[in-house]
């Protein structure tokens, strides 16, 4: 599987394709646009996103509602107002401006924003939404949740599935834990009063992950490798962590321990997050994620102009306050890719039914052991 | 740039191949030797550490001393005694074992810990060297030092790089804190003898990268998805923080502003660790690294014997208490090999003087700023 | 440079993606616009052909007219009617139909057109159309002309560019032999009133580009095996030869002599068509393709109803009758997307005006001989 | 799969490194090293030939005797002399000398031919050994024959593989027709009393290959694509054609039509050569490959002299007379090492038992057409 993004800020449209798609794959445009939505939201956003209501559209690669084989093209519009003629040549700082010049060259820093903005994000989560539809065919379930937003983080987090998501769902920051989300919102809001911006962290966890995927014969097939080179690809995520982040605990108590539960091997805890020696384990895959807070702040920060060679102050362009939860669903994307590009290693990559009959064959026989 | 490791644990050696290495670079043995003999140290390895002495071999690349453009080919030979004959059936918490036999389904498992064995980062190493001696050409010095081991964590790290690197290369486990050095002894002391292992962190810096290398136009270009990709593909990590890890300050005071000084922009500080939009921006590359604690212990751990289907223990097979330090070497190389394949990507891959020349080129016209 | 291209047959239009462009290239649309009107052209095309005229667009990765380094996105509308309705189960000898069943699975053949039809190369002349506008920056000069359909060869073919392309663009099937080009005319209306296609031969060549392009370190970095992939990349290629074809003639009369000529370095002939070793070698590099016939004729053929498992007759589609002027134009993308991409490779790939800087310092000191 | 290949022509050895390989395959050397003498063997071979006796050893990649997942690296001796010392400054025309001068810059050609050298073929023929034993398991036959030497071409050849092997066996130079292996040994003693060389061509057949493999929904899953780039790979050739080379004939008379027989989907004729739309059709595949005749001749040729910058004569290294038998045997290579890389992304890459179970599976279902 391979996958390109491309598309610029303001121009028509954002494009995604996917190469590798197995023939045979009914896509719910439904469930990508609800995954367009919950990027659009999450308490902090700007005005931009109340502009635009993302949806979705197939330009190539299904015949009659199917999958092909052929490319899987998607495409969003945008719908944002024409982009400021005036030239830039302030850069903000956290923002790709000035690294973005020292690369590129160009006079004008708006030429940058166009692919730099975060607005790319957008395909990254209508391509990961057809990973997720791919994985649930096998009962996979993708889901993630906010952490910390500036200095409030989840203090309780629900084991259940049902319960986190049903939690997650009624909090206007994607947070299941209500108390935390309470001061969560009172922080957004200081920073929005300010004029400033917050980062943090959410979690992405995948559900139902059989054993297998991955491996570590060489370096960057290990599963850890691919999830952390998907996950830092997403702007403003810094940091990745995969599973438990207690490493002052020694390793008898860290690492997750097997027993056999009505004649199946299980573990007790899952420390790993899902992954041993770079193949998913069978436990779900746990990843945490860090963001730094956003660029585009309307207070001033200090800054150089690069053409007249003297200090500056950054304009207000346009900002959100955080985009914590949004990022959020973008790592939903960026982890179920990621599963879906191993599930096709592994059972190939023709055609979904004989993937389901591959699959069902070897997890049959995982049960019974060394034979 | 292409990276192929290769070599099985007890093979008769490790191969480590550089494809698109450009013509005219000298490489020095010595210092691959030294990289490798520090990657063997650190207080808290085993016996196989003390076996064998590792040494470099080129196998192929240069002539009369210098690389020709060929893939160069290192060699690492093995030295530990030859492998267990029995099978072995019962995977060890935490290692690749499990997964590894639900992914490959071979009956032994000691067939995967030929390859899934840190001792493959042995040639990750004596790559990594060529590579910090190919960026050292262009006066980038990278090094790594370590934060923290179980749960002793340093407290005071030098600022300036000449008196860090002293007070690490006097430490016995490759900490800049010598008070912290003195408890990381202890807590290994404690965790060896009570047949424990330790996890913790270290950190690698890359100081001299100029502005321009990396991207965002493409979400696998950015280099922090790079340098992602290839801290996790390193055996024991799993997770990576690029720059600041106080992700609960507000932007405001998270950025590093700019100001001019003595004619050319410059920072107040260094929260980006050196990229902004996955590119860099000049100011030295940070990035911390996090470990669990090592899977092989010599105390037992609750495991099930996969062809008995039954409860069993792990078995010793052999084991350091901790690899930090080590690792902190292994991170250097992973570093330096995603810079050089960045310098090579910018100023081309045929030829050194080439480089060498377009580098100045592009360096001295930066501080032009826009023209 | 990554180059993807996705789109249907019948989709709303057709996708090209070119990654890695060099920021500050001002891209001429007309040019592309001709490119794609020639591949439209050429005596022997069916009614689809005038049905579309293709008309490029920039979808992404400019602004103000410049490339960014932001990914290149070029759409070309489609115009054809919708597709048929009725599943299709009759697979035509020496199309994708069966061999497509066997890979996808999928019941109706008509799916498989969708991307296996050679609509597909509308993007690809697009792209190479960019590719071409791009070595032009260098004085390279891509051109191709047909050399052979059906049974008729082209015999005098004039040496210089100027007269050969004159010739080319007044012979309706883009022939420079204005006695071949009768002939061929009359063996295509000959073919196409009996519901037959024709096959044939064409020629690409590029002058002006320097040595030192490719490599031969590693198998797939020679610039032969990179042609050789671009160009049976394409529908109906099946073969293709680099420079001479007499492979007859001994080694002392087929390789290319030097001499020197004005101070500068020159050969006498140029069979080896300007790779050496898998890099160019500072003469005109010339590509040969060879063409199957294509296989949907109006003339019915044997072949099998995979559903009811008996015999049946091919039935009409729609058709071309001879595409060779056509692939003569794919294929002029195809060596101008190579050489491009080898461009990029060794003069770097961020910004065209220090691409062209270090190509003419490379340039003038090559004349110079060793030092 | 993933193939890399290194080792310079007068260094210790050449390597070869097969990462992807399935686990529990079982090698047999013997047949690697058959594959190794005939590379070598051949008439018109020169003296290196019968100073080294190829001999493969496996460095890594199995644990008793079978196949772990892990890279397989397979290792041969160069027992050359050691290399001259004296630097080289006349390019010999045809070789890589001049356009690799160009590329690299370095002031002694001698560096060039260590890796251009055909020495590299040595691995490339062991890997595809591997290759060739692993598609055999599925009863794929993967053997080449000459074609042409010189001017004689070869005029009956055998259709039954049996009694084509037979004759190429007895062949001096893999030339299944008796008059013309007469014929081309006396070509071969003329062209090397005279201090000249051949070329010639070869063709590469594999039977027994299933429908499905391949693609044509991106440019360069075409089977004819990575075909093409493989042999294109492999120094001397120039050109390679898939199928029958009568591109004069018409559609009508070149597609292979359908029949039923035994209840089984047949062609009549293979004028595909095995591969419609980029996809294997079932039938053989058939690939003929055209070679130059080799660049070091005994006869001196006209050059000119780098450094000094004036008309020079090349000086006699070492040479071969012919080695388009040779050849043919990396040509086998090549052909086995695509179709093993698309077999495994068809069936999967873990484990060779479910390849096979998954492989009898497709196969079984095929013949029932479409369900």
């Amino acid at each position: 599987m391979k996958i390109t993004i491309a598309g610029d800020s303001h121009g028509p449209c954002m494009i995604g394709v996917m190469e590798g798609v197995p023939a045979g794959f009914k896509i719910d445009m439904k469930k990508i646009n609800h995954d367009l939505s919950r990027r659009q939201g999450g308490y902090g956003r700007g005005n931009r996103m109340k502009l635009e209501q993302d949806e979705v559209r197939i330009i190539a690669g299904t015949w009659k509602g199917y999958t092909t084989g052929a490319p899987l093209v998607l495409s969003v519009e945008n719908r944002a107002s024409n982009p400021v003629d005036k030239p830039r040549t302030v850069p903000r700082p956290g923002h790709a401006d000035y690294s973005a010049w020292a690369k590129y060259g160009l006079p004008d820093l708006n030429a940058y924003t166009e692919r730099s903005s975060a607005r790319s994000t957008v395909t990254w989560v209508a391509l990961g939404s057809v990973a997720k539809q791919f994985v649930e065919l096998f009962n996979v379930k993708v889901y993630g949740y906010v952490v910390a937003i500036g200095s409030v983080c989840a203090e309780t987090i629900p084991e259940k599935r049902e319960e986190l998501l049903k939690l997650r769902d009624e909090s206007a920051v994607y947070c299941p834990d209500s108390q935390a989300t309470k001061k969560m919102l009172e922080e957004i809001d200081r920073a929005k009063e300010s004029g400033d911006t917050l980062g943090g962290s959410f979690r992405v966890i995948a559900e139902g992950v059989p054993a297998g995927l991955g491996g570590y014969s060489t370096p960057f097939e290990r599963l850890d490798s691919r999830i952390a080179s998907f996950f830092l690809a997403i702007p403003s995520i810094k940091g990745v962590i995969i599973g438990c982040e207690d490493f002052y605990r020694p390793g008898s108590q860290y690492h997750d321990e097997f027993h056999i539960e009505n004649g199946k091997i299980r573990r007790k805890s899952n420390n790993a997050g899902g992954i041993e020696g770079g193949i998913t384990n069978g436990e779900p895959i746990v990843v945490t994620a860090y963001l730094k807070p956003i660029p585009t702040l309307r207070k001033s920060l200090n800054s150089v102009d690069l053409k007249r060679k003297e200090p500056a102050k950054t304009s207000y362009i346009r900002s959100d306050t955080t985009v914590v939860p949004a990022a959020s669903v973008v790592g939903e994307a960026a982890l179920a890719l990621v599963l879906m590009d191993a599930w096709l290693e592994r059972w190939g990559c023709d055609n979904v039914d004989s993937i389901r009959r591959r699959y069902h064959e070897d997890i049959s026989g995982w049960h019974d052991g060394i034979r």
